[in-house]
């Protein structure tokens, strides 16, 4: 009666960035900026290790809410773009939709600013049509803690999973031996205190 | 299994407003006055910016309770007004329910002082009587965050929505060329951080 | 398939008030001492305005525990009062389930110290056996937070209502007509706010 | 050996706006933007309110740091206003320092975005010029409580006045009896608690 | 060069209460309304407790600002009451500074509503005036942190001691052996952990 | 329709500890780190004391996540110790599984570091395998609020049941009268509150 | 003109433990308690492992207050134990002075429960007789964050250095090459994120 | 008779960086990871842009406190690196003195792990040694803010100033003019939300 373990799979998920825009970054006051920027960066890279089909859309991007932040659309060359004309769910954006369909993955990753809104509708309308659909709250930023919590419980409600980055990147790699030291560097890059930990084991078993 | 997605639609949405009273409003301490304040305000010029049918009723306004804050009745003059001879959960006034049939939507936008009696007892009512909730949160008050997050606990089980003005007003409009000017004043009026981004793409692009 | 609204009833709730003991309280952090002090007596204020049949239940009250908080007992000189002899869900003493039907209540509002044990264990037993639970979150305390939102978390999930004292007032009143001053007078004793709205209301209204 | 207590004079102040640029104002994050705006707005009313002269200075405003905030400019169409070429420090640029010698006045009010640079480097060049100095703490932001406690420390040890506009209002006005409707205007118009008051008192007072 | 130890004496003491009023109370945000209620009760009962001369005064308590707050005045019934016409800081009142003049003492316990204005204020005035000050911080409030600090900063920086009530009384009592009953009782009445130690201890040592 | 109440039995229940690596432990900072050390030890020895089956898994111990912490092994030397050759996912491995189900046991209290991954991942299996789960929220931790309520929302929605380690100990033991000592040095050893109630309470009735 | 740099000297410095009593430590709620009893034993630990002169001073140790937290007495067996009868400064008791000068230190670490009345009175009365003093902040407690700051602004101003026991252990050790073991032990048996450092090393430099 | 301004100038100043090692880091709790981090290498950044002689210190880096935290040492290939052997207090070592005094500087920039100790001894005794000392907070972390505030406290009363390292550049470069675009990259580089405003800043002046 209770949600079944829906578990990632590498082979069957697509990541969807919406709207890390650099003009709505300033909106964003639930997360620490320095904290923010590395995630966002972080569920990039990871989308990129793990290979997986993503697809990068923004809201008005010639208008105040600015262009993507920097870094975003250079991790993705070849991903589909989709600058929005207007329609602020991007699901109601056909391109937006038959990019997802493009990738053939039924499990959508989602993060985006802000976070009830922008990550929000195109979760619901994701569930409602039929894909599995995990959220990376730690990617996704709003106002403050009552929207986030409003956001957290309208997409948990419906059937949405809340994840965060450093779990995605564990549940899609299953199993270190798979490549050690890729993931291993993923996090390097993303987690100071794991930084701290290898910097002082490399120094300890290089013979030094 | 799960709640499904509920969207909301200018064309069948209601909205409530109970019991923001000058007296109440000294009992709201989860929220920061000056944020409460615009929050308020924000949600009650999203309803006359969509034309939304709008209810206001309050609770012994001619005791220590008060009048309603400045600028909401003025906001509203020809909306039905319900000074409630007791009742406190308004549904049990017959008038209130009244006058929310006579809207003939069937989505209700509810926010009020306190959350937890004021919001939650309507809003439960109304889940019971077949309406599709949403609790605007952040125009909503207590007392601290033990009461608040029990409100939410408590209606959110019940299937009520939780929502914030700002993610009411992107689903409502859906597409920003409906009309980009309205909503981006809407935004600027209530989102400092907004105007700021406006107020610099203002400049930058006025050939200034 | 959500929980539908259980609203209280004055003639079918009874109270449980489970473990407020002098020594006990000493572990309670996350609420401040003062705030909960207050809440508890507003609870047992409420408890005898209403009429509501009440149990009050203790463990080890002649050990480290220590005796019922001051006032708890006076306040219901003829209320049953179960000292477990060790049990600690105080559902597995056959004399409080016997005193809990003795009322012909179905409806249990239930607080105790500490959340996650004195509250949640009768809570759980109580829904198994067909009761409706509401649970007054602020007249329960415990060590800190993670133990208060865990405990949440199982009472919730299980069906249980999460209350604070001042919603279960006024749902169980209704409508203030049935009794102005003597609700007044209960928030007026417990609400510095709300005592603050009535002084000032009556010096204008005085004649002054 | 301690500080004596220099109290502010209408007749004897000058206040310097520095840097409230719509750019800038991102950065601000000690604050939530609600109540920021609301705070410099404030400081512009009571300046205007007062007539106290007031000087406006922005660094690079052409560029990314932004215009002023709406609203700063119009409320002091006639006032001294300094775009500094470069100098980081107000201080450095002699139009500035010409501006307020201009003034005559030995006591100056300074507030600013961000707190430890903006404010903070005029603030004790001023001090050492021989003004005495009041720093508007909640008219002044920065990125973060550390920034914030640093820039107060280094400042107030130099021996400057920490205070916040609603202390500099009172401290201005001395005597509610030199104008109650003004300055009870002002406090209804930027404190919505005491807007609140007010409301419920008119109601109570005007016959109804 | 350091602040020398200015100790309390009881015999060398008053206390001067300002503007505890009904509805400055509600612009009180830097601490919870049941410990501030506390705080200010536990003051007035210390005052009385040590014989300490006490002088109330209000500011506009006919307008919206409100009657002092339900015990204070009952507290002192024969204490110098002087409602200000106007003057903001109650130093500039001849009556009050006559008042305290008239006490003879030369150590002057602060408290009041708001902290940056009518305790800074006359706590300034008092020090000028040759006066040693301590600042009854916890029975003293404000619109929020920034506000507190600042006050707090300029208070101690013109040589004001700050305390709290429960440091007041250990320092003006000296020593148990004056009178336990009464110093216990105080502590008891107004701090709900102290009042369990006793009960328990009670309890242990009763024979039970 | 809500989920039923699984009450822990302790000849049912088996305790699983994943990843409490010296390494890992400086990634937790959602928990202090005294009382982190605490809650794991406390979970430990109530482990030992109720002589529940108990699991030991590492990961990559002899890389930089580090050994167990010190004592953690210790206290169980005859448990099965499944240092995992790389799966993330203890229940990918398949010596721990065995190691479960030669438990007999159906009850899995499971806790580790971080929660979000090494207690999420297993706990998602175990319920999909049938096993009914008890996450032990303050004996896992992880690196901030947004990962720890993430991976809370997804274990409760799949039906975990959150609890603490002192819950855990009452509802195993039920019964104080089954061991009062016993219990008692339990909690005296890892409450600090609690050691001095007894402390306490031993003087008072030692003779003393 | 600023307060110069007093350096602790191992000979020059005696400990002064303040009524860390069993009862008294239910107050304590500035710090958490698995923390702050940690904090105590490694002040204790560190004024044995420096061979401190020591001095245990209680109050009202027969009565509600309780008797010292266990492992203090024990720590310091043959100390100087100071039970006064009722002064509230330690100071005001004879004995508690004599012992002081007993020692021949002129550098007194003071720490005590509660900070503002235990802590500060006996260390302004040391400061105005002429000692250095150096109140360890972190084995201090008190009611909450406006008592803490109230006296730690109140002992700083009059010269008091304010330190926590980690900044003394390390002051008065000067060089780790005085005793590696030993101060790493002190350090490893009270902070947990440096025992799992030292674990980690320990392991990988073991050969293993 | 107050602290004067003491300006900083990069002709004058040096910096120190004290005992940022990976090991140590891990104790760092009253900064996030992320944003500390980031804190340190924008002073080391600053550090070469205002080419400031620059001195490296560490404590034990071939035990558990491990090496420099990756990046640091690679920025300043030539500066003085004193690996010290047992001195706590960086000053006491007499290659570390003879480094700063080679420089020829008076005004010392002073950051490290943790604050209370490797800041804070070396700090005050450069003041003994009459220096003036910036000390940069943001760069500085340790346990606690209890921790924090001691020390800051500490090192404020003995004359040193608590800048930030955004103060710290803003102040060493004066004017814009002297070189806008190597002090926006610097800042661009650190302050994501100053990042966020040049993108948008740049896309619309591009001419795109």
């Amino acid at each position: 009666m209770t949600t079944p373990y829906k578990r990632l799979d590498k082979d069957q998920a697509a990541v969807l960035l919406v709207d890390h825009q650099a003009g709505l970054l300033s909106l964003v006051r639930d997360i620490e900026p320095d904290k923010f920027k590395n995630n966002v960066l972080a569920l990039a890279d990871l989308a990129r290790y793990f290979k997986l089909p993503t697809i990068l859309t923004t809201s008005f991007e010639d208008g105040p809410n600015g262009p993507l932040v920097p870094g975003l659309q250079q991790a993705f060359p070849d991903a589909p773009y989709i600058a929005r004309p207007g329609q602020i769910n991007a699901w109601d954006n056909e391109d937006f939709v038959k990019a997802i369909e493009a990738t053939g993955k039924k499990q959508l990753i989602i993060a985006g600013v802000v976070t009830e809104v922008c990550v929000a509708f195109p979760a619901l309308s994701a569930i409602e049509a039929g894909y599995d659909v995990f959220v990376v709250t730690d990617a996704s930023g709003t106002f403050n803690e009552i929207t986030r919590h409003s956001a957290w419980d309208r997409m948990s409600s419906a059937g949405a999973q809340l994840m965060t980055w450093f779990g995605l990147a564990c549940e899609l790699h299953r199993d270190w031996r798979n490549d050690i030291e890729g993931l291993g560097t993923l996090f390097s890059n993303h987690i100071p205190d794991y930084r701290n930990l290898m910097t002082s084991y490399a120094k300890l078993t290089s013979g030094k």
